[in-house]
């Protein structure tokens, strides 16, 4: 069973319908309202409005339950067709030529009839407007399309489990899925046969391809009482070694250490060099690539990243690179959160604003890119990511790798569900005009 | 994979902890605030207060995981223990006696160290204080405690599958849980075998057996359209056989079939008095009792009752029955919804306030109670339903089955499950002091 978002209406499933080469009209998905499933017989139409582009009345949409498809007066007249608590119904609004991409305040007043409820009452309405993003038709090329599971933080095992996520991550028309070892793999470091299986069969069925695997060097592992003990090379090497291992396992071609610190601005512990370069074979034999983040605070233009770039010359290894998180773009704050006073935040949280320009310096090192925001209107404005710049550098640097969703912005439950199809949208479409 | 309240302090897990005969302390759960699992030895301890009875330092508490507990020095001494991000950390306070019964306002401050975070802005500190419920330790006799999961409506399908709401029912104490058929069983009406098999492991599990099972005789099926039709006594018998049939295959001994209504106090539709003599000997072959429930806005003395009863006088049949919805002894109004008018919604919902001595006159036909509430407060005052009188009246009456919490109040995420977890202390409490 899959899980759904908390609104009647679900942002997931928003799309245009194409018959052949025509797009005929829209579709979302939405929540039985009641507390039980029911006949579908008992429902007495949906009047659907979006935005000032389209009205219909509550006769006029399609519903497609059990991948089968009525119009209303079907549903009336048949036996057996059930619109199960478990299920979203599928709601198919004719609309030749469809909906325009992007964000749409969707309405709906739903009918249903309860036998148990005196006729006066009836049939029960529910109402509900909220602003949904369609899945992009939009090929958004020279990039690929993926998303971090890391969008999902705090919904991830709260409102979503592992195929919620990676159904959602599906439906924006990601090709590509980013997942944290030691978060998103029940039984971190050493999943079950079946938990491995089941990830396979959950990227068939989702058509997904493994990018980019998390995982991190933690130097303050023993830093603590009166065994405290510095961090080792040798136990840094073994933890990537274990990570790049497992990541192979699961059919990812990217490991992205988050590697211990010893400084304000980000330096890496001393060991990482060592633990890096003695993995470097292994990473060849594996056939996967180790890529530290650019993140900031760091900018491009760094002690860090030219730390790396000199491991990359000295050692002319393919299996080291450079991940760029987006965050280093940003070039607008943070909203405060309720309660936080201004100057109390590390500085970095109104943006570094690094030049896009940067980008070229590095490009040939740069394998995956994390594409960090915080905040995307109904407008499919970024509040923080000056996301056309950015794309336009990189289109120009010739990457052609992923774009992987990281939204890091307000952790309400489902807000990043819905973030991360505005993203897609943004991005696609940005992308299309470039 | 069970999923987690959104709050980092869990509702479910919070009890008193016994070794022996003594009770030694008490312990909750806690969802790990990151976004990714990590080595315990990363924690750098929990501050913990309730209320004004205790008050414990960072150091103190123990830890458990994976079935293994221990101190903050074992921890930050460990290899290979994780906190993963999947399960809550289980939070033990030595505290000789104990908390007392009831609702507790719990305050953490956990500290967790991240490599990967300059050292000036370490440990992470984590902040949160929320009110929650005990497990009760009172027998709470003579009755027996069950939940339905009607009481998880909205959470179920979205913060909640099958297993978590089950776990949930089993953390309470409960020993009983009631389902709605077309709500919780998976492909209702017929399920698959795996899920049949799944459902009875879960309960094995979980110690937990089946009573009440929800159905709805539909009498509005057919309603609407140009080929609306009457519903038919035969179509009604059919509905019932079929329920009492899937509910006895999961174990259940009880069936309230739903009816529909034909009048503002609830008459129910002709039929049901045929439908229901037709199917009372497939009730007496599989032993399931079919008790249709006394449900607001219709008292206890009332024609509906009057006819129920005559039913089971004619018949002479044990397997017919009443269920009481304890939502008729409701005797203060539930809270105006935002936004909603005085005087614009159905006038039973101020209570109908039925005497709790008018049990004694039914009570011989009774055989299940739909602990029907809304509210209850953090000091364990239920805000609609006078639980004092009412178990009393039942106590007096000689009735000692189930008391199954129908949770109806405000369907804010999560809500559901700390309110279960007041009403069963409340309950036991009372029931302990009859």
């Amino acid at each position: 069973m899959l899980l759904l978002e908390r609104d009647l209406i679900q942002s997931v499933g928003f799309r245009n319908v194409r018959e052949g080469d025509a797009v005929v009209g829209f579709q979302f998905r939405v929540r039985m309202p009641s507390y039980r499933g029911m006949a579908a017989s008992l429902i007495d139409g949906i009047a659907v409005r979006v935005g000032d582009i389209v009205e219909v009345g509550p006769e006029v949409p399609l519903w497609t339950f059990g991948g089968r498809t009525y119009t209303l007066q079907e549903l009336w007249d048949s036996d057996g067709v059930r619109w199960p608590l478990e299920e979203p119904a599928i709601v198919t609004v004719p609309f030749p030529g469809g909906l325009p991409e992007g964000t749409h305040e969707v309405s709906i007043e739903l009918r249903l009839r309860m036998s148990y409820i005196p006729e006066e009452h009836q049939p029960s309405r529910y109402e509900e407007s909220r602003h949904i993003t369609l899945t992009s038709s939009e090929e958004g090329g020279p990039f690929k399309y993926g998303v971090s599971l890391y969008s999902f933080m705090t919904d991830f095992g709260t409102v979503m489990d592992l195929e919620t996520a990676l159904a959602a991550v599906a439906d924006v028309g990601a090709t590509g899925v980013e997942i944290l070892g030691e978060g998103h793999i029940e039984g971190y470091p050493e999943p079950t046969t079946e938990w491995v299986d089941r990830w396979f069969a959950l990227l068939e069925k989702y058509s997904l391809e493994p990018t980019n695997y998390g995982s991190w060097i933690d130097t303050r592992l023993h830093s603590r009482g009166p065994n405290a003990r510095e961090y080792t090379a040798a136990e840094g090497a073994a933890t990537l070694q274990r990570d790049l291992r497992l990541a192979k396992r699961l059919g990812f071609r990217f490991v992205r250490p988050k590697i211990g610190v010893v400084s304000s601005d980000l330096i890496p512990h001393p060991t990482w060099t060592e633990a890096v370069e003695r993995s470097l074979d292994l990473a060849h034999q594996l056939d996967v690539v180790i890529c530290p983040e650019i993140h900031a605070p760091t900018p491009i233009k760094h002690q860090v990243v030219d730390d790396y770039v000199a491991l990359i010359e000295r050692t002319g290894t393919r299996h080291f690179g450079l991940l760029l998180d987006t965050g280093i773009f940003q070039d607008r704050p943070i909203p405060l959160k309720p309660g936080e006073l201004p100057g109390r935040r590390p500085a970095f949280m109104d943006g570094i604003a690094v030049d896009p320009a940067d980008i070229a310096d590095i490009a040939r090192y740069v394998v995956f890119i994390q594409a960090k925001f915080h905040d995307i209107d109904e407008n499919l404005e970024d509040q923080q990511i000056p996301w056309e710049p950015v794309l336009r550098a990189l289109k120009d640097a010739g990457y052609t790798g992923y774009l992987s969703s990281e939204y890091e912005g307000v952790r309400t439950p489902w807000r990043s569900i819905e973030q991360v199809r505005r993203q897609h949208s943004l991005l696609r479409s940005i992308a299309s005009r470039l």
